[in-house]
């Protein structure tokens, strides 16, 4: 990595900064993020950004709003001392689910969280995982996405059981699943789910055989695990009975998520360190880094001769 | 409708603007486009704007560059000549597919259509049954989509063979398809299809019986028939026997489309009128005019009491 | 109020909301305000704001990025809902200290949060005792900041101790103190306050004699209290011996401040309620309702006749 | 050329970006245009262009928007793929004409066409001989005007029959007319024109003798011709009787346009390739090429040393 | 004019501002513009424009640059008022002929002026015939230029001597000048002047006959009269017998432009009140008012019922 | 100095504008600044600035309006010119002290002279001691503020007469004079003033003691004396008998402001050459060039190595 870029690590996941320096070969620029008692942020930089190139990693991640107006106020900053350009890393993107209205008369959060990130200095986003493939259109800035399919399957490659499925628990994640599958030479099955209402959902039907199987439920992100303790459920109906796995990019595991896969006979579950994974009773949760992915799209970037 | 609103219509459908206006109890206001020698476009509006509501009805159907410059130049002129708001009534709206980049150095043309749309002058987009709800990210302004759904299944009830099922052609469709089956007390089937490439896809699976049944294939568009005649074949041999009719909202019906798709079985297509639709050898085509609708967008658009 | 305005009001202080809706003579418009169970807000009007007026009422008080951010989603949920303007009623407006840089690498938030506020589609914004007078011209739009010294010194007119001197804390309010002063009939005294960093400070004089007398402390907000007791102390130290009261517009009264001015012998606090007052052991706790002061602003902010 | 910078070629003039290229001594940067056979056109970039000065070039010759949304989507694609700067640059700039209102209810197009620009990214414009000086105040970003008189007259030195007059078609192409006239040691002639339509002028006068003389007339472009034919029509009312000679920047020539000068007289006409020179029956065409100062724009738009 | 519209008038030009409200049948808007000893604009509104149509007249005569400072500094104080729309009329828009580049490394002011009129806040311009048509292009809001021939032709008519001829000074003023000689029943000549520096020009041909004739002038703007008094001498030198008499809609009369009009034989100017004209020794000054035609122009700008 | 970098010197502060270049090591680049006799400013750039750094020199001292319009005149010539960024290095800036409105209908000048510098192409604005630290905040491009207090005091220090207080003339400037007290190790006092209109303040109290003391008032600028002739009044009332000397950045000394304070017993003033200081009857004046505190944040804005 060059000299010229300066890379700064937010709040909302420390020690995935400290490791995507280590791989760059830099070291983190010194900062102070102050909370006052009435909960309001000061972001202090603690070198000189003129003309310089500024990577700010920090995941949007629970609690979103905070952590985002951290990741503006750094970019506030930033541009109001001068520097080049300001490039956002954000391993896990909140609010990125809020991406229409169809009819309802509501915002378009990850629209508007866009709009909000470009008027604060931002001048190019790198991200891992989206949710959704327009979110690139709610950006005029360059929006990149990094996958993590690579990284995951090298953790679940030779350590899956005999016989198992990959499994969607939705048509939206059909691509990414067919990817895990390709990958692991497993076959694939698919969940329809139809969404009830903004937290409820229900799986009508089951694409592709699973009676028997061990199955790989694959996902972009568990936040309650509600989809995956449903997906279980349907799995079980229909005859997958051997050990349930879960693989995701992103793992917010709010409140008993854990507790609540572990009852519906999740055994594993396979996730990177987008968000700082909380230890909680539950299923065995492995995790891997997403450093040397975040690393290379900043090299990438900063358009580090040697890149693509 | 109130004395205050104006409304134009482009060249891509004359004929739907008159329908518009003359449900609106209004005349059309008078305006010409020139064609220059050279396909530069000129266009004059025939009356004064001034602080007016105005609306400019144009699908930017094919030759969907040349419509979307016309509209771009209403919406220039209507500025230029003072209107209060110009509120762009868009029954087809071309280039809505480009709505993703998926990692490769290229546009995403949707959203570069909504900012070119900003940058001419409308302040506010209405359009029918957009091909994805993320669309309404891409514009800051107000866009209101409306749904077909109910017209086209008002020209399809009592009219189909007992024992149709309702068909998803992939599993973007399917909460369309589901709103179809839902209205006409019809089962519904799902096909999972994978795109290969730009032009071509696959059929994979087919969720739902289909046996000895006769179709009805929803989508949102018809552009060369392709996705309907991959549809079909699927159908049929997954056991489909009885006639095939297909339903959808925008019918561009490309080169031989028609053609192609009475060669495949489909003997009957209900489309609206968001796009002129072109007489054809080939199967049966009913046409549902958007008129009722889009005359009550603009007015619940024009803030008219009584609308919500 | 005419029928064509709208109000809604946000979770910050729904009291207040529905208190201004009352002097109005109109309802609050229905609104629901989810949280997710990671934290992301989802807002849905109840009714349309089409070509409407809407105020949308809602402090940035603690936790002020989730009221920050719930009042932006209230604004992008209504441009995009088509309303003629936004108009944020921010009785208490966060970050509003944070106005300077200094020749820090820091972020001026101040003008970051309006810049977000204009972004997210706000169209006027309506305050009350803003900290700083430049904060208007963060804004490109209309801001408009409203005074509740008069409603304070109603409050506290007949009620105060003989012998009482109005003290402004610091050279920063002796404007606003000089107007209790001058409101209440009472002789003023000025403390010089030198900031020793973001949360200490120390007086270094007074101005005015305070020997034998009661003291009226005068402030725009007060957070934790230190700036109160701080000046309790040096009261006493030149000789004020009376009872110590203290009047601000807003009241944010994090953690145990109470309880610390009741310890340095503050024996009564007449606030507003900017914020919503929490009880809590300590001195007597007075608050005026700031809604009268609201509706008038919002009456002129509509541009009703006879407002001026 | 440095190897930073990156030229791509639109495709309406493929053969001059070649040529531009071979004069950089760079090749062209790989990218695909691809047509759908609803005419929506897909760009696509062949190689990364993160951080690098990208230059487009483009022709916004006819079918103008088609050229014109190609060239919109390059620049979408380059600024969302991180280019540096996109500069496009445009032999033959379409709608330039089309760069006032004069009262009428109409666009200005040449203006809209420069906020379309902009708003898709691109952030410098290079153009030759554009009909208007004042096109550069529609921009807020460089646009540089090159011009080719030197190259045409170079063609038609020594060429040009003995008692040769330079004649201006209209007022607004003397200064264009004098420059030849100077750089060709001729004299000069100036039609009167006056303009009754969109299409259709008349030549009231003629200042300078051109009786018995032969003629060059000069314009910025040739569209149908019908300038030329009348100019010539007017020269041989007034007594010219040599040959007439053409020569213009740009030669659209359509339909008909050789055709019908040749039949007025006109022998031989001069031209660049900013567009692509349609072979016909009628005068001898010959063509100069615009790499040689295109290339020395673009050096010169790269900031490189020893441009000025 | 409805009660609704609010008319300022700047310092620029009080006489006419006040003759336009009596056109209009209001009175003008108290307000003050305070000077400073350090040369600061203050302006301050004398009443509320909340939500209201606010006109300002102000010409940008010189002083320019405090002139279009205080322009600016009305638009800002309506806009931060929460003026509904701010319709700036400008009488005479200075910096108009200083919109273009042709190659030098200057500014495009009239370009330049443009923008900082939209980013001051305001909405729309209304001004009287501009110098060139173009200029509307450099704005993105509406602006409307009026015609002060028909004045001007109106205050000639009957007075002008037998025999006079209409002169043109150049080729740019041709149509003007056709305009007057058609509405007056006068012949046409036109001087074609070539500019030879940013001040100095050369007449070089004349068109049309004018031994033995009196002459009309007619040109957009007087500054210094340097092309009235190299026109005279033109013409005189052509045989021009006759008085000559010179109509402008704009007479700035700078310096001792009266005196040497006079020296060269210019026995009368017709002018418009656009700028105050100053009384001064020379040839006798009428002066048109043109009040009713921008009170006319306002009232169709304010959308008034019945204008056109 | 690195060769890349370029600086303008504008038409405010010529002499400034040399003895920074000579600090930096550089030539100034040439320009030329024209004024037409109606007053229109005409700016050209000498040399090439294609894609360079580019600071411009010009302080908006009086007269404002005409060196504010060619500061963004230049801007615009160096945009248009294609220059890389464009650094505004304004020694003193006009209309700082118009920052804020306090209810009054009237513009808050100095945020509106922020959006015009940006508008105009400006990308970073480098100023000297400016009225008030929140005008960084009316911008949304970077503003460095440099502090001339070390130069002053250095110029002051071992010249003041024993027993010499720092007086500050208001609250607002409490900073910086006990900045200047610590520097050069004298005790502090504070005048206590009341601004009765926009040119009339009040001296209410003094803080610390004068009795007897020589006095050294400091100010950020001098206008017309008028603050430092009412405080010399006010420190002699309260018994100060020594000398005063005078302290400030910016010495404007309109109109005889030199004789007033010589006749309220103001021995010596010593400014910074900001502002050209104009000789004049009264004081001595002394002045500290501000060159090499300039030139300093000239290679710090430039982002040359070795600077922070």
């Amino acid at each position: 990595m060059t000299d010229d870029a300066i890379l700064f690590g937010g709040t909302a996941n420390p020690a995935l900064a400290e490791a995507v320096a280590r791989e760059l070969g830099i070291s983190l620029a010194p900062c102070t993020v102050e909370r006052f008692p009435d909960g309001e942020l000061s972001v202090r930089l603690g070198r000189s950004v003129r003309r310089r190139e500024v990577f700010v990693l920090q995941a949007t991640a629970p609690p979103v709003n905070d952590h985002l107006m951290e990741l503006l106020s750094f970019a506030d900053a930033c541009r109001r001392s001068a520097a080049a350009r300001v490039i956002a890393v954000v391993p896990y993107f909140g609010y990125a689910r809020a991406d229409k209205r169809e009819g309802r008369r509501e915002p378009v959060t990850a629209s508007l969280v866009a709009a909000l990130m470009e008027t604060a200095g931002i001048s190019h986003v790198l991200t891992v995982d989206i949710h959704s493939a327009q979110m690139e259109g709610f950006f005029r800035i360059p929006m990149d996405t990094l996958s993590a399919v690579g990284l995951l399957c090298g953790a679940l490659r030779g350590r899956l059981p005999e016989g198992t499925t990959v499994v969607s628990p939705d048509a939206g994640r059909v691509k990414t699943a067919s990817e895990f599958a390709e990958r692991l030479g497993l076959p694939l099955a698919v969940l329809n789910k139809h969404r009830e209402s903004g937290t409820r959902t229900r799986v009508t039907h089951i694409v592709g055989d699973v009676r028997g199987r061990a199955c790989l439920i694959v996902d972009d992100m568990i936040s309650t695990g509600g989809t995956i303790v449903e997906s279980a459920e349907a799995l079980r109906g229909a005859g997958a009975s051997g050990p349930i796995v879960v693989a995701a990019t992103h793992g917010l595991l709010m409140g008993d998520a854990c507790r609540r896969m572990a009852v519906h006979g999740v055994e594993e579950i396979v996730l990177t360190d987008s968000v700082p994974v909380r230890g909680a009773e539950g299923p065995r949760v492995r995790t891997v880094t997403l450093a040397p992915l975040l690393a290379e799209g900043i090299r990438r970037a900063a358009g580090e001769p040697g890149t693509s």
